[in-house]
């Protein structure tokens, strides 16, 4: 006899083996979906944002994460500050999704008006004896690493943040993030499960069969190989760039540039993996032909041969080159509905049209974004299918979705499931 | 650990602060919709529509109450009947959604005929002994108080609407809403719960910031005020609009208009409020300019300045002026779906372009509703975040809606929740 | 007080009253559907399409029942394969939705490659160690009967398919479905849960006030009537009637084609029933003059008089004539909405425009459908009123009905509910 729902997510957990995808409640189920929410998107730190999303004191934009509306916005003392889009009185939205610019936060539905710290500063009616400094709007726990701001819903967030800010923090300061622009934005929604869009990200095995964009600039023998089924020519060809990897890497350290892969991925709270990566062909950016799209390059950088500095996390993923960055933030909507958020960012001067074209900026990201909205999709459609077992990852090319499922098997048995 | 629908609806009552607006799940959770659609719209005394919905014999009309719909008609014998929309043979609907005539209800399966009774007179292929007279179509319980039809859906229907049929019998008399003519008709389905847009209409503490238009003939100090915010030049006005109301109170009692406010809002089953108040400005009705927008005054009226007769219950809110009503009624359709149904009504032998206008005569309550129903959906959104907490009502202005809260708390207790 | 689910299925299932219609959460609810697909979907023959829909080696076919997706094809050798559209890797869909002519099953993702046979034979990135012999595609247990095939998603198929089995063979053989040709093919989504569908099918009650096309050719009385209730001139006419189809009937037999009813309708895991049955009017075919709308007519038939052979399933519907067959397939796609399958066959060289006109072959079960499709709705959003109650069958025309339900609560109860 079927039963929904039959077993409880701990046995889920359980039926877990390693080296393989997770079972298929983990990504199929409602109440897996509503636990990962709670685990994953309010007791870990996200990635909502960047600095560069209100650049100027009185811009704000509204972030949803799932029920959560989330308010980011630079105060008047050109402080960034993250807070809840609720009304203290009755709960109404006090902002509209978007971006908008604010002298103060006023409550469409009866007024009550909030300074932009949050402070309540102006309600009507409620008396004399009216407790505002108890009504203030809740504030959410942040940090701008590099310009990227991490937040975190829990009033308890997890200390070992501070590994991925010493090391970004160095490494993206070049970059100057948080003073860079938005060139161009997209909200893609992928249908399938969060988990599949994250081990859709986590491996470059499916590459060369469905990213003909990406591969010019991308090397997909960086996320792994098996060695023993090179042809000699693929054989040789593999040496050659991993001497050059090996050359390129200890330049660029001398330089100044920390390069070389860190990573965080299992037996820890905050899942983090950085390096930098040759890029092909022209070596210098991931645009069609893999020149740089901007002549202006970003913040303080003079070379375009710096690389791609990739940074993943649980809900994102970024590329950082020479002439302008790649941020992509993960927003589950639903168990089977994910949202791809994906900012395309230039030096702030850079002047579309003329020192850089938007098309060629963009081509790779978008284009490769649709192809995994594709393959997220088919997956999902696969796990939902009652034929489904979990199956075998490649033990050279899918080693980091292996380490991303049992990180997500430890994080939900540390918070009790 | 997030558990969904961990703790029970009782304890969501439990939680519920006086004064406070309710706790998030009463407002969200499926479950506390399934209970409220059993008890207030099952349980209750529930407004469905109007005797001149059906003015002729044999008008019928579909109104759907979530699951359940109805046919309201007007049988041979001019007599209006509620009876239910499911054959008595295997389920089908009788009636589409909408307005018909019919000489007999013919189910169009089998052919399964009904009188405008209920009675089953024809079903054919059912044999000799089939027993015709225990297949009548289910009867519904109602009343027509001044016009209004009130119906349960339950065996037990509560014996207290005998208050509110008293009262509104002899005030709604003069407007002879009975034999009035539904000049307009809107369905507005607003994305919140059903009691957040009571609550929205409870209140005129947002009128000012929203509804320009239902200002000119509104006067919002009638739902409350806070006195000491009063500037002295509002309170002066304040003073001189108290005035006129106690002194135009007094002359329309004399005139025989029943007027004073009377209300049966906790500690009762049924819950009702009624008062006739001044209209702005021109002061005859809710239009643009306040002034009549029909010249034929509804049922034997001959005055146009006996301001409005407003009459608000748990499903529906309904203003009675000189020369036309504006009827509304509120249909829950899902935890964060409600229909707003709004009916235009004047004297039946008003003819539209020669003694109303209808752009004048819908004008307010168009905007009004769309206004309204922009704020339930911000609303709902807001008691969705998980960041909600139920926050402080005015003590001012906001009172109708600790009525209605405290009176949602207790009837739900009363039926076992 | 009201919950939802409150009672377990076997309470609905204790609660089935003889000779009535489904208590309502059997058609209803959502564990009852999804004990609906387990049992009836999973453990049962179904009937999912027809050899002729891969007509040629390399032909595939996708069929979704539920979230289980079969691909249909034929293999090198010819033979005929059903096996899971679901990659042994991390379980990607390989094919899409439709028809698609394939040498090898590639999946899109990493291009593991599985032969027609689902034999494994490439999987790059999994190292010399793997196994790819126990990776085949899952194969789904299936049965060619006289053309259409009947798959079984358990491991322990039923054994009494067998009698369907050997009745049909003998039955179809000279209609030579195997070898026919699709002529047309539609999908409709009917809103209404699939066993109202089915039990729309098994009356002919509702023919005469709903399907003035079928009428035509098909004789009502052939699926009961209430005698007592006949005219005399009605008499007449049915005995007329049941006197040809005695005579017919000995006559079809006497020329070797199988024509008495066979059923296995209760007491019994498979079910089905067919019989000959005359066709009104011109007898050739359901068309709208009743005449042939194919003048090659099927397989190896020679005459056009043989009347129709239909065949029913607790998933599909048949009708074998003399120059075309009408195949249905039903299939659940959540409580209250149906997939209803139809195809039009005729004889394999037969060439539209020159042996057969689509609009006179396709007009009478396109109608048809359409209507039944209008009926379910109908039925089905009567069964979800709380006003519902079952209703009794007609002891004349709907005992069929009665047999399918009863075989549902048997069925049910066999399966542990």
């Amino acid at each position: 006899m079927l039963q929904t729902f039959a077993s409880p997510i701990s046995a889920l957990l359980d039926a877990r083996a390693e080296g393989h995808s997770l079972p298929a409640g983990l990504y199929t189920r409602e109440d897996v979906f509503e636990a990962d929410l709670d685990v994953f998107f309010r007791r870990h730190w996200i990635c909502i944002g960047l600095e560069c999303d209100v650049p100027e004191a009185g811009d704000a934009t509204v972030v949803d994460i799932g029920k959560t509306s989330l308010i980011l916005l630079r105060d008047d003392d050109n402080e960034i500050r993250v807070m809840h889009n609720v009304c203290r009185h009755r709960g109404s939205r006090l902002l509209d999704a978007g971006k908008t610019i604010v002298s103060k936060l006023v409550c469409p539905y009866h007024t009550w008006t909030y300074e932009l710290t949050g402070e309540l500063s102006y309600a009507p009616h409620m008396g004399k004896g009216f407790d505002k400094e108890c009504r203030s709007l809740k504030q959410v726990a942040f940090k701008s690493i590099g310009g990227l701001i991490y937040a975190c819903l829990s009033e308890n967030p997890p200390e070992d943040i501070s590994h991925l800010e010493e090391v970004m923090t160095a490494r993206l300061a070049p970059y100057d993030i948080a003073n860079a622009k938005v060139a161009y934005e997209t909200d893609v929604i992928e249908k399938g499960n969060w988990k599949l869009t994250i081990e859709n990200n986590r491996e470059c095995y499916h590459c060369s069969a469905n990213h003909p964009e990406l591969c010019v600039s991308f090397v997909d023998l960086d996320f792994g190989f098996d060695p023993d089924a090179l042809s000699p020519e693929d054989r040789a060809q593999a040496e050659e760039h991993f001497a050059l990897y090996e050359a390129r890497t200890k330049q660029w350290e001398a330089d100044g540039f920390p390069s070389t892969a860190v990573e965080q991925l299992v037996d820890c709270t905050t899942n983090f993996r950085t390096q930098r990566l040759i890029i092909s062909g022209a070596g210098e950016s991931q645009t069609p032909d893999a020149t740089a799209a901007s002549s202006k390059l970003l913040g303080t950088m003079t070379r375009k041969d710096l690389g791609d500095t990739h940074l993943w996390g649980h809900n994102s993923w970024n590329h950082f080159m020479g002439d302008h960055a790649v941020v992509s933030i993960v927003i589950p909507l639903s168990a089977d509905r994910t949202l791809v958020r994906t900012k395309w960012l230039v030096h702030k001067d850079a002047v579309e049209g003329v020192d850089y074209d938007l098309e060629k900026l963009t081509n790779v990201w978008i284009a490769t974004t649709d192809q995994d909205s594709e393959l997220v999709a088919r997956s999902h459609a696969g796990v939902e299918d009652p034929a489904y077992v979990p199956g075998p990852y490649s033990p050279f090319s899918e080693t980091n979705l292996d380490k991303f499922a049992t990180w997500y098997i430890d994080r939900m048995r540390a918070h009790g499931y």
